[in-house]
């Protein structure tokens, strides 16, 4: 297929996608995912209809605290409140995409009852393709009219911290056992808590997580309130939907609160800021690869010993940049 | 201090460190982990007392599953076989070096008796900045006699994996309980390994694990055997030591066999040809940074939407890059 009738195509999807076609989107989000040629076509397409304006809801925590159940009940809540919810759920270590989570997908959906659209998103070894293409995804379901806009993310690594920084409300879930509170906040991930979950409110213990989160509140070490904001916590029983509309009300909350002190357009900027760094590093990686795999004299001397790795790094890069 | 006066700073400390003052190492080792500034001069100084030939042996597998326990057990088989381990246990998710992990350095300590040198490494926040220091402190261990050198990691995420494929071969653990054989394969991990350990063998679920990853080596699920090479199965009890010598064992059969088929001079040379890689990708981001921080043109016009993030990037690459 050619370029231009790769975009004529994409073009084609988008319109169906736009009049409430699921498996249009879906395909979409499978160029996007893929970085298929014809997602290039498509982000200019994409372009007039996203506005940068749906609310971006991040949810993460570590596996097994509760975060799909408690997305599903979110959704419905979002949804009972009028809006057309959109979840992405990013899974930085799978190898497939809709394989591991495929059942915390279709959990979602149950409790969802087709009121939002759910999508499992796994791009295996790159944290930079899924840096890539999250915000495809978001641009194009609110093209298609969908917001607010919930990223979930498995895990508390990097990745993680990287996916929810971009997101305008942070809600991160801890349960008690496992010393997630404290997982969690040595990763750095309690930092760009907006919403402090606890999960499991049932359970042994979580009064003890929530004590703990307290504690490292009134210490100051939760410190991403950049906006003068206290995270509320928010016990929950996400397998009964307990505390469900509490976690909503939290998240319009922190969004009133940004809207008023002009975070809002903060967090907007630094978004599309942190796109355009990451696809410039993209192409930068590529330029790298391919110098490599011209097999320069600089690394043939760093192979054989005679300068060092740092050295040969330093003259290859004279050569590739201005 | 100047940068001649600071290289013969970092010069003094190397000839300390290599006749023995393990102060002195631990002072160019945190050079190394914090990019300071005396570590640029130290790597030409390191150079030629590392051929690059100590055994490189990283261990990895999720948290809990008794790594560190039993790197203690290897270090001191290691140290009984006449050798001089030396163990690098990294952690990209702490924030602090020594921090969480210190409990670990010291309980290793116990079993090695001194006979190791064991040091805990943390670069919070950037995978790249550990993808820098590891090689730089794995030379410095060679450069003072140390070898082989065991790099231990924390979790089963891709910075696990990208260090570990460095090595010259990669013991991934597993215990029962908790779908650890599942996730480590579902990351990745298990591709990767040359040797297979299941800890906690005294425990209920210790023989499935063993029949489940038999399985996935029978249906080819472990790919990594670029060698031809089975990776052995070995169940351990790493609170007792019970099996650390078969592992030990299993290792030196692996790099017998990488010696026979050239293996280790590859991975020797992919491992140098990583460092490189990283080295100029890390140069190129913070060339990204200082573009997009003196506020070009193209950044003002994503940020009021005019144009696509893709397309700002696209047109600052033309500018940076030849």
């Amino acid at each position: 297929m050619s370029a231009g009738s790769e975009t004529r195509a994409a073009g084609e999807l988008l319109e169906r996608a736009r009049s409430g076609d699921r498996r249009a989107l879906g395909r979409l989000l499978t160029f996007v995912e893929h970085r298929d040629a014809r997602a290039h076509g498509l982000d200019d397409l994409v372009h007039p209809h996203a506005t940068g304006n749906a609310a971006v809801i991040g949810v993460t925590g570590a596996p097994g605290a509760g975060k799909s159940t408690l997305v599903g009940h979110l959704v419905k809540e979002i949804a009972d409140a009028g809006q057309q919810p959109a979840v992405l759920a990013v899974d930085p270590s799978s190898p497939l995409s809709g394989g591991a989570i495929l059942g915390d997908r279709i959990r979602m959906d149950g409790v969802a009852e087709g009121r939002a659209f759910i999508r499992s998103m796994a791009t295996r070894g790159h944290a930079g393709g899924l840096a890539l293409a999250v915000p495809g995804a978001l641009r194009l379901f609110e093209a298609c009219g969908f917001g607010p806009l919930v990223v979930e993310t498995v895990g508390v690594g990097q990745v993680e911290v990287d996916v929810t920084r971009t997101a305008d409300t942070t809600v991160v879930m801890v349960a008690p056992g496992m010393g997630d509170a404290v997982q969690a906040n040595k990763s750095g991930l309690l930092e760009v808590a907006d919403v402090l979950v606890v999960n499991k409110a049932d359970r042994p213990g979580a009064d003890d997580v929530r004590r703990d989160l307290e504690h490292m509140l009134d210490l100051g070490h939760i410190t991403g309130v950049t906006e003068h904001w206290r995270p509320e916590i928010i016990m929950t029983t996400a397998t009964t939907g307990e505390g469900a509309l509490k976690v909503h009300q939290a998240i319009q909350a922190h969004r009133a609160h940004l809207a008023e002190t002009g975070g809002l357009e903060d967090r907007r900027r630094s978004r599309i800021r942190q796109e355009v760094a990451d696809r410039m590093t993209r192409r930068l990686e590529d330029a790298v690869t391919a110098c490599l795999a011209s097999e320069p004299e600089e690394l043939a001397e760093a192979l054989q010993g005679t300068r060092t790795p740092a050295s040969a790094a330093a003259a290859l890069m004279e050569r590739l940049v201005r």
